[in-house]
């Protein structure tokens, strides 16, 4: 196995688990959250800002950086990690997303698929062996094979199909691997029919891939789709081995799946919502461009000890934004990547401590007052 | 004297000059270059960004701060330190440059300048005593009076008629001062015409000013008028008051003004070419978005420490900037920035040092080789 994974605990009252994946850039604490960093960059943030708030492990992204800059320069400087200054971890995706919900003028066939590149218009074939000939050259830690993604609305026929190719796709990733220092990940698709993912999970854990990621999720599902099928799918996945759930989610998500068992996650939310001037906050979602926000001199969070929250006040990052000046959706940014990474910190610290089913409910509660107004169930994932 | 300016060294060879100003947010040592954050910010960059570059002092601006935020809000948080989160000097402009190059819809009498605000447009009345209230709120360490700016190509009767009009302004914005700890510096005007110049310098330095700027230029002046009416200008000033030259300039700019005598200088060029991608270098520009930047794994200065510098490459930068990435502006803005305040330390020491005449035209020498491709004469300055 290329990447050892050592579980360190298991939430008595759950199904979460606290690990430590390492890899050659150093370690990832699970339950991780991956911060985006689609086009070698985090928008606005560089290195020592990511360090800065607790980052350890970022997220690439293959479809946008084989368009731009283009494979031969990782190639000529040896990777991402030196061309973007960052030592920590890398996982890539591998485009499969990307065909899927970005490209125009795409035909998917078993080959791959073939797309036109937004950057110069040239026609490009992305296949499982291209997908991971340039993860290679790219130098992640963690490579993803390329999978056939579709929306979760998908009837049972089409999403058995996806999925079948999806499967005959991994292998022919698992074979085109040339670099057995980076880790290489199999995803489970199959949408929201039960027998499906079974049958994937099936399939997928039976061949030598280093991790396994629950894909096709926040595709057009539901928030109780999301939650079934992730708990489902997680309980299929080997004890021994990372369990990713790609692209999910909000704070209440990622609870849901830790207490399922999931280790890794990876969402653009944090860094979205700050350039749209939204925060996370102990009390709830701030929106700073309302005009509440400019005349309170409070910090965004009064819990929070982020650099932001400990220097500039609602009103000054009102102003900010009001202004379109760009240290507004940079100080949300840092504010709402520590938010995240603080939420991952103290789950990691509950499943130590063996309380992360009542950590989680607090948690989940406490989010669902302060955006609902009202106390709620938290559904049946404690209960499970 | 509410300023207290301690000369430390003049330069055998030149008239530059090292000195410290005391204000109650720091020392600022001159010459000394203003970091601007016209809006209370710096553009991309937070408090912490700019202490790592060495900046010690800020220059906000009035015109733009009494339209957004507006001055209650400074009035509430007591002022542009707190909320900003910036805890050395600043200095605030009056506002009347950007009444001159800013304001459609403006009418200037004698009692202030009427203006429609692009915020809300709203009709506004800035007034010398309006000018000196908002900076009073605004709480910098050094307001400026509120001027008459006019083109440099204006006839001397023009130049004579806006010249008197700020020496009025001038007596009724220090009448208006209201809070003895704010410094007030007033603005020598006079446009091209020596014989105006020396009026305005002699008017002036007459009444109890704590520093004295040299306004109206880079507004349509040739580099040699503007040289030339600097060296002029700064001769007249008194030697134990801060000198003040607005507006400029270009790394050859402050070396040429810091022989006349200058003590403090302010410029958007360092921020704002690097919104464009263009990095001052010590071998000349570099402009990033360029093909051969994009084939660049060399830093933009391999002589440069900035963490720009030291992390990335002009390859990485080139992506930035071609993806349209916030973080390319702000890593060209950090180094920028480290270069401007780099000239300036290294200028301070060659006058402790008594070497600022040969400093001066050896970077002289080097940046017009670079950016000429040959060596030229640099003019009077060195031998005057």
């Amino acid at each position: 196995m290329a990447l050892p994974f050592t579980l360190r605990a298991v939430d008595p009252g759950s199904r979460a688990r606290r690990g430590v994946i390492e890899t050659a850039h150093g370690a990832i604490d699970t339950p991780a959250f991956m911060t985006v960093g689609t086009r070698a960059t985090v928008t606005g943030l560089d290195p020592r800002d990511l360090a800065s708030v607790g980052a350890q492990v970022l997220l690439g992204n293959t479809y946008h950086l084989m368009l731009r800059p283009g494979v031969e320069v990782f190639r000529r400087v040896g990777g991402i990690h030196r061309f973007m200054g960052w030592s920590g971890p890398v996982l890539t995706d591998s485009g499969g997303y990307q065909i899927f919900s970005l490209s125009s003028d795409r035909t998917i066939s078993e080959r791959g698929a073939r797309f036109r590149s937004y950057v110069d218009q040239r026609v490009h074939l992305l296949s499982p062996e291209k997908s991971i000939e340039m993860q290679t050259a790219i130098g992640s830690d963690v490579m993803m094979v390329l999978d056939v993604c579709i929306d979760s609305t998908s009837d049972e026929a089409h999403t058995r199909a996806a999925m079948e190719r999806t499967h005959r796709w991994a292998l022919r990733s698992l074979a085109a691997r040339t670099n057995d220092a980076q880790a290489l990940f199999a995803i489970v698709q199959g949408g929201v029919f039960p027998a499906l993912r079974r049958e994937s999970a099936s399939f997928l854990t039976g061949h030598g891939f280093d991790g396994f990621a629950i894909g096709g999720l926040a595709v057009g599902d539901t928030r109780t789709e999301r939650e079934d099928v992730t708990h489902f799918s997680a309980e299929l996945l080997p004890a021994d081995r990372p369990r990713y759930l790609m692209g999910v989610g909000t704070p209440p998500d990622l609870l849901q799946a830790m207490l399922a068992g999931v280790d890794m996650f990876d969402c653009i939310l944090p860094t979205h919502l700050a350039w749209q001037g939204t925060a996370f906050t102990s009390t709830g979602r701030v929106k700073v461009t309302r005009a509440d926000s400019g005349r309170s001199d409070t910090p965004l969070d009064a819990r929070c000890d982020c650099a932001t929250c400990t220097t500039s006040s609602r009103a000054y990052l009102h102003h900010l934004f009001k202004c379109g000046e760009p240290l507004g959706p940079r100080l949300l940014s840092l504010h709402n990547l520590h938010h995240y990474l603080t939420l991952m910190r103290d789950a990691r610290s509950a499943i130590e401590a063996g309380s992360f089913a009542s950590f989680a409910r607090a948690k989940l509660d406490e989010i669902d007052r302060h955006e609902h107004g009202a106390t709620k169930g938290i559904g049946k994932a404690v209960a499970s």
